[in-house]
């Protein structure tokens, strides 16, 4: 995906040669290059974590106020570089990983406009989703695709069920919303009845807002029964979807030439069901 | 189901024209009148969650006052068109679309009866399932009924599961309270200590109420535990009916040519009706 | 069950007539005999748990008092009718439906040594099981049966897993307690931060007792997060199990006579892999 | 496990002897040895959890010490003689349950140190997993086998799974804590943000952090809702994994008599590996 947006570049050869090193890990440099970068990412969510302690930032004040410029400015420059060493700089400001890399810089410079933002430069840490990539953890992206496929196949499935879901968390934050709200402060409007449903129906259940009234408790007991159905349903949708999603690698179809039989073992030799040896190219 | 209840009017022009209009939506002036409608009931329920916030509504009294009126009575003008162009009113005002649209305009004529109930109008919120059939989303209907159709081969499991848990919490209850009332003011009477087993088995957990005596706590540990494994049923059931549900479209059906029997194993090679010998090329 | 260990009387005609009146529910005599004695234990329980609101009770005192021991003797009647109309007294008296009879008169009479246990009569709820019986819920049973023989055949699974989780919850509640009990009164001993950790292990959550220091909450979180993958293991359990149960009785084999394919539709009419006619009986 | 890690002594007899009772159990005098431990071990853990619990231990403080130290005497002469009589002392001193076995003593050395630590014996309880290898518990093991090549196989989707767990974590505990921290102290800093978003997308909730503000309601009930379908992963992916490692044993192995290959389909004819005839009387 990121290689996709990032097309090699014309060929003056300087910048040939630094794409070459930010964008791909198939050469010592350019792999030292991402190791580098992983590290200094991870680094500086930790130090964005630590920062946010107060009894960790207030005695060093300044050495995090540094740390944290020093690692704007790493970044900023490597991503001024990536912009000017791919052929087509708006493609990749615009791809996924394009805005990510924006997305990591772009609070520092927005806590000098907004007090406080700059903490979201914590969300760096989605930056380490090249990781994959660089380590090549072959294995790990196999399952991650299968997991991947089973959320794609189940994806209409449950939008589906999230609208539902939302209808109903409305329709019960409405209902308890009318039956206590005169005796109840924590049910003062139809939105905070909504976010209880909301932390009832998941069984998160804060207790920060719940019911007191008896007719509240009652409708409450029902809403929780239901509720308790209707989480099965994402557990079943997922699973059924994992179930055909694993089940699809491990059955390459291998069809005899002589009847046609399909459902052959990846590691078969003859035809289990006429005895034909198996052509071997249709692995 | 709404097109079934609503059977065409008898053949006055106008009324004809009117019911295409308001319960078909193959014509350009009927698919308009059906967008427009979900977007004012969108809209109105919208008004009815800001309403209920004191500090939205306080300083736009008279404007929430005047949208819901408006609303009002479009609805019931919608409802009596409804019930004027249809050839049997009175199947359509018990059909479930029919009941749905007087719910959601019920509510602003018994407000001037008891206070407070107005509310129940975002139950309007509902009629949005109309859109289904207006943005004909084929491929989601789809996804539903499979959803539908797990969910109905798993009814009875379902009912007699909500009946074993309600029996268990029943027990339960009684239990803990007999343990804990004299202590625990939380406990003071055998329906609160349901509305606590509920709480508990579901996972939900406000902590509103919580057992505070050591054979108390010792009790509801061992509920949770077994609750643990309870709550492991309802997703069983589902995720094998779903499994069940999607399984069968994924069966290829494979028809015999003499009995046209079409319940096949992918596997077979005679029709297991008839015993004709099955034509390989189907597959 | 009932039925079994009730083996028919002497042939004393009188004891006789009785047995099946009370026992059986073939006779209407003995349907209705049945169809009362479930609605006075339903009304004996809700009259029990109204007992318990002091609000409700206060003022109609006499009337509850009056009320329970009505019930008390006629169910005491019904389990001395029981056990002297039953060719095996001591058999039925010890068979699970005889022990449960007498679990639901006990209370009222123990009242009169411990004040406060007359409400455990509230297990006369478990007696309405043998509504199931009466009720002739031959699909509801058949439901049942094979959720019982899933949670027959994943019991030696789930009593190693609910082992394991017993020891996990050891091991976590003494950590936790040792990192916590010094700052946190909630930790004060050990089988409290066992609680805490079945509280929070089954995702019920409370939070009466929760981690405080910043050592204990790390703990915390890597128990939520273990647990996260633990949950799984139930539901994976009883949904396989499920899954296996659910198939079986849907595919009765039926051998083919002349080739030995076993796997056919159970309304198969011939043989899919060789045309031979299926014997019928075979089913 | 143990006895790979415990290679036979050299032919000193009395070692040899030793070893054979320590290490084995199937002389009446070694069973007899391991019986006897598992209940000191059992014992020797309700002592730790008794005497953490003030109202018990202050009344009888020289009780608890003694009993506490003749546990470690014990334990610490069964350590040695452990090392003493096994051939390889260093192998077994590094084995499994070689640490586990000085785990189990060290605290309560290192009480002398730091006080408070000695609880820590409790961690005792995992010596009692040596039980299943005593009581042959062959059934259990087999299914224990089963769950485990159930987890072993989802290892790589749970490590992935979990690794994209801490990171959702992290960004949504920033995305909160940016929102909310100047308005509540719970979300006084990231970890505390972290801790709160753990706590909620597992469901567990306790409620001792919680959003006050709207968006950071809002923001958490987008949370919850995406959460509620987190959640269905792993379920899905033990689910699935489970329903393979169980279905293996259930397929009838059917091995080759010209090559051995066991791993047929049940409805092969042919040997995939070499072609041979299968014989039809193996089914």
């Amino acid at each position: 995906m990121d290689r996709m947006s990032a097309a090699p570049p014309d060929p003056s050869p300087k910048r040939e040669r630094l794409w070459r090193i930010i964008f791909l890990s198939d050469t010592p440099v350019g792999r030292a290059f991402d190791v580098v970068l992983l590290w200094l990412i991870a680094l500086s969510v930790v130090t964005i974590i630590l920062e946010s302690v107060d009894e960790i930032r207030l005695p060093h004040a300044n050495l995090f106020w540094t740390l944290e410029w020093i690692f704007t400015v790493l970044f900023t420059t490597e991503y001024l570089a990536r912009l000017w060493s791919v052929r087509r700089p708006l493609r990749y400001a615009l791809s996924f990983f394009g805005l990510l890399d924006l997305i990591s810089i772009l609070p520092a410079y927005l806590e000098l406009l907004i007090p406080g933002t700059h903490y979201l430069m914590a969300l760096r840490v989605l930056r380490l989703m090249r990781m994959f990539r660089v380590l090549k953890m072959a294995e790990y992206l196999g399952e991650a695709s299968i997991l991947l496929a089973a959320l794609r196949a189940s994806r209409r499935k449950i939008t589906l069920f999230l609208t539902t879901v939302i209808g109903i968390v409305l329709v019960e934050g409405t209902v308890v919303y009318v039956l206590e709200h005169e005796a109840n402060p924590d049910f003062a409007n139809i939105p905070q009845a909504i976010y209880w449903a909301i932390v009832t129906i998941t069984t998160v259940g804060y207790g920060d807002v719940a019911p007191i009234t008896v007719p509240g408790k009652m409708m409450a007991s029902i809403i929780m029964l239901t509720g308790f159905a209707i989480i099965a349903v994402p557990t079943g949708i997922v699973t059924s979807e994992l179930g055909r999603a694993m089940g699809k690698p491990l059955a390459p179809r291998r069809c005899c030439n002589e009847c046609g039989w399909e459902d052959h073992d990846p590691l078969a030799l003859h035809c289990q069901h006429c005895g034909t040896k198996l052509s071997s190219s249709a692995e």
